[in-house]
């Protein structure tokens, strides 16, 4: 049959998450010790708090944001042709995430709240040693739900890519599970990221059914796994995981990654970073790199290379979105290594 | 240009090593201890010596050996398309020999010797743990010389697989540097397998070189990859050998094997294996599945699969050629593992 448009995957991947600006500005050690704020990972926060925050710094930069926003951002920097599912609301700053999203080359098409919450925001406080530590109000972003899971979108793309981020707050369930059942269904896959250590403590269950009933892919970083099973051990972990997932794709920090996928473990070096500036979305650009690989058809090795080549191009410099055609630094970088770009 | 079948390769692999038979005997432990007689590994012995031990067994089976010729051997049965060259004596063994290989599917033309030493022979002792202690009288493979290195043959393969045994003793050097050399000529790659550890203590320096200037993809188990090295720990073997080969396919008996490629390392389990019978062999069968893997375009991680696969067939038996067609065997087990086969 010639006339079936929809069987086609004309996306790489649809990313589903939270819509969210971040909001970066530097301070000192002191700013989180005095104000008692928890250093690291990602605190959620109420309309009023974030507001009192945000009055005591000075933003530095304001940055299209949001975990899987920023993965599928990177793989249309990649050469890769994503699309992305989230609330926003129709204001300023809604505006602002759309054109962002549309010009980074990611089609958006989740319609607007026209009421309630505002465009969800998070203020990220980069320390001097290069840590971020973020405070999130998710706003509209928790008004995500079933009417705005696309079939068309979710059956014509290859891979669909779902932040743990969603989870939190009284976020529809229902959306994310509809929209994994949707994409195995049409026999995509489903990937999933861990988000944040916090974020898999408080969904430690939930998380555990919904990788072992619909996750095939599943990303990680050593604390948010080893988080999931109570495990103090990493090596653990691997073993732990294998039976539940196709491929788990774990990262380390500047210990490298380690690719499991049944009977095979796959290590990868790190790429050297000189000056690390902001780790902000060094998993989620992991992600995009390693799912772009994916849908090349890449060994696993060669998809890990391509995730921290992109990871490592984020922390060099504030903000979570490339500043490089992503596309042109892979090439450059896996011609270095021998492999064929 | 169409009339250049030169150019085509229509073998995927030529090994080239010593053309022995092995004849196989069960031992008690107290054979060896009394006669002094090394355990484990590959003693050389001369005529007389291999004549005195062989006059006190009882021989179970004669059956064709040598390492890289089980190798080739073991690569048909996977469904490759494979050549070997190596030097016999036209006489009753060399004759059994060739029949032996041809049998097995494997092309093999080198010219025998009509006087000289007569064909190679190794005598397998196995002991009840399932260890092997080969006595090995080289013979007319020692005679192997640059006239028996085909060009054609060389131009035909995708690969040339090369046997460290071939150092051993008064062997041409001159003849496996043609071969290498004129395999890098015609833009082929060139396998190595460390053989045997006391056979790298005898030619550490000779092999470094070798590896360095021309082996391409590098074979060795956790006992020769240290005394390569002379590294007492596995996982610094790893890091030494990265800048010097493209792969490093290195096993590690129950404990699987681990794959070096630049930035990448890739873990792979071993098949289990109920009753370990006689693990002559086991080596040269990883390094047919592993590269019958590559010319087949697998990833790394699958080659060594395939790799564990055929070598676990290989321990289950007596003697070091596959007793079933691995073709089918592999294609069940990768079945059964979820991977394409």
């Amino acid at each position: 049959m010639i006339n079936r448009p929809q069987e086609i995957t004309y996306y790489d991947v649809v990313g589903i998450g939270n819509a969210i600006v971040d909001v970066l500005a530097k301070v000192g050690e002191g700013f989180l010790t005095e104000r008692r704020l928890p250093k690291g990972g990602m605190t959620l926060v109420d309309a009023r708090a974030a507001g009192r925050i945000y009055s005591d710094i000075v933003p530095e930069r304001e940055v299209p944001g949001g975990s899987a926003a920023n993965t599928v951002a990177g793989l249309a920097s990649l050469g890769g042709a994503p699309a992305f599912i989230g609330k926003i609301h129709d204001d300023e700053l809604g505006q602002e995430f759309t054109r962002d999203i549309g010009a980074a080359g990611v089609d958006f098409f989740t319609k607007p709240l026209n009421e309630g919450p505002v465009t969800g925001r998070s203020i990220v406080l980069v320390t001097p040693d290069a840590q971020r530590s973020m405070f999130t109000y998710l706003g509209a972003s928790k008004k995500l739900s079933v009417e705005d899971i696309d079939e068309n979108v979710i059956k014509a793309s290859k891979i669909i890519y779902i932040e743990a981020y969603l989870w939190d707050e009284d976020c529809d369930k229902e959306a994310i599970i509809r929209a994994a059942r949707l994409a195995h269904q049409y026999d995509r896959k489903v990937a999933f990221s861990l988000s944040d250590k916090t974020c898999v403590d408080r969904h430690r269950q939930e998380f555990m059914k919904f990788i072992i009933d619909e996750v095939d892919i599943l990303f990680g970083n050593e604390d948010e796994i080893k988080s999931l099973f109570e495990e103090e051990d990493f090596y653990q972990t691997l073993d732990k995981i294998k039976p539940h997932v196709e491929i788990a794709a774990l990262t380390r920090g500047a210990k490298g990654s380690v690719i499991v996928n049944g009977r095979v473990k796959t290590m990868v070096e790190a790429e050297k970073v000189d000056n690390v500036v902001d780790t902000t979305g060094a998993g989620d650009l992991f992600a995009a790199g390693f799912l772009y690989g994916i849908t090349q058809g890449r060994s696993l090795g060669t998809c890990a290379i391509i995730g921290s080549i992109a990871a490592a191009e984020i922390i060099s410099h504030y903000g979570a979105r490339p500043e490089v055609s992503l596309r042109g630094l892979v090439r450059k970088k896996l011609m270095s290594y021998g492999i064929h770009p």
